[in-house]
């Protein structure tokens, strides 16, 4: 049984301020939670679950985690959830450390005000898929900590670098690595090969890379249309790209 | 201002069941109620907006439509809206006959049971971004006039023929058109260049392809994978395939 205090404070955290003022996180799900409680970045510190979920699942948790196991029923869990479907498990987890990233001999993608949580989500998994270790987000680019990006980057979160830094100046100090865009002109993507190192910048999901930035771009890489729809979602150009240049 | 009795009619179009009865759906927002307007595969039958955006758009939506312009206050979008940022404008379309398509010379994609509304609305705008002109969707596909589907292809609905049809029964009447299916297993996407004709079937978001299609398959296709995540979402693998072959 979650008594009210602790049942408000975990629906406090779906809101950044409470996040960032505790530095917890809560992740959701059965895919999500098993996941980030094995990752070597995350310290978890509560998992509440349903009685059934618990069992199945208790022997694996132990293996990576000594603290509390809270039995909850399935109406309780949907009061906590952030999610429009709950889940049969909620976890606390203490947010990393900002990692430190190497840029050398490596591809790594950087967001400029990326909005959308399912979009940051996404782009994170299919980071996670090609290989790319890190992502470097611009400080108005949402949160990575909020639950539905948690939610949508299905466990990658535990796998990939992520920075939040002012993009321009970042920029600025790593000039000697070759700056990608994509844009709506450019190289078409299909003759971009075997690129070994760079930032590939994608850019917001209506307004694309903003003009400050674009400025410091070397190459435009473009995804060419063949018919009518006026832009691509800014996960799926992400997707798109990475599969071309990886 | 809105009658209850009109608001309520509205609100019950957010249920497939009422859609069906009418064959009506809505659609949203500034950018996709402009698109479906001057697009030649709906009719549009009523359009209800704030006094400004009325006042804004009215010359351009008497080129293509002469029904009603209702004005409504914001609040009153608020109430019929289906999305929870509601925009400044709705309106309701008659739902399109089902449309004849050519397989012939050109590369049509397949649904098996994509139950996401946000991943079919954001394939639909894919097939229209490559000039893919057919989707053919299982049946148990999310319906295609779903107002999260309709608000997701951003006008692209107007563009692309989709069909909903018993799958394995259509295919066996198709077998002279090779078939092309995203797997786990298969060949590299990128050793897949120029093909003039086919179908390519996307699997369910977890389940991937059932058993009895993956049967009648010519040739699977998979995305490289270098990293950790154990899949990519539907409607990105959907751009990354479509990106190598078209």
């Amino acid at each position: 049984m979650l008594s009210k205090t602790h049942s408000k404070y975990i629906q406090s955290l779906h809101h950044k301020k409470f996040r960032d003022a505790d530095d917890v996180f809560i992740a959701e799900g059965n895919k999500v939670v098993p996941e980030l409680v094995q990752s070597k970045r995350f310290v978890c510190t509560e998992i509440l679950g349903t009685k059934e979920w618990l069992q199945q699942h208790e022997v694996f948790l132990r293996q990576y985690y000594n603290g509390p196991l809270e039995e909850v029923e399935s109406f309780e869990l949907e009061k906590i959830s952030a999610l429009s479907t709950p889940n049969q498990v909620l976890a606390l987890f203490k947010k990393a450390a900002t990692p430190a990233i190497e840029l050398k001999g490596r591809i790594s993608l950087v967001l400029d005000t990326i909005q959308d949580p399912g979009n940051l989500g996404t782009i994170i998994r299919i980071a996670d898929w090609f290989g790319i270790s890190n992502i470097i987000c611009s400080l108005n680019s949402t949160e990575m900590y909020n639950p539905k990006v948690v939610q949508s980057t299905m466990g990658s979160l535990g796998r990939v670098n992520i920075i939040y830094t002012a993009l321009p100046e970042w920029l600025e100090q790593h000039k000697d690595i070759r700056i990608y865009a994509a844009a709506l002109d450019g190289k078409p993507v299909q003759q971009l090969k075997g690129i070994k190192e760079g930032l590939v910048i994608i850019g917001n999901e209506s307004k694309g890379i903003s003009k400050e930035i674009l400025d410091m771009v070397n190459e435009r890489i473009t995804i060419p249309k063949i018919g009518e729809a006026e832009s691509l979602n800014a996960a799926v150009a992400t997707g798109i790209i990475l599969s071309h240049i990886v």
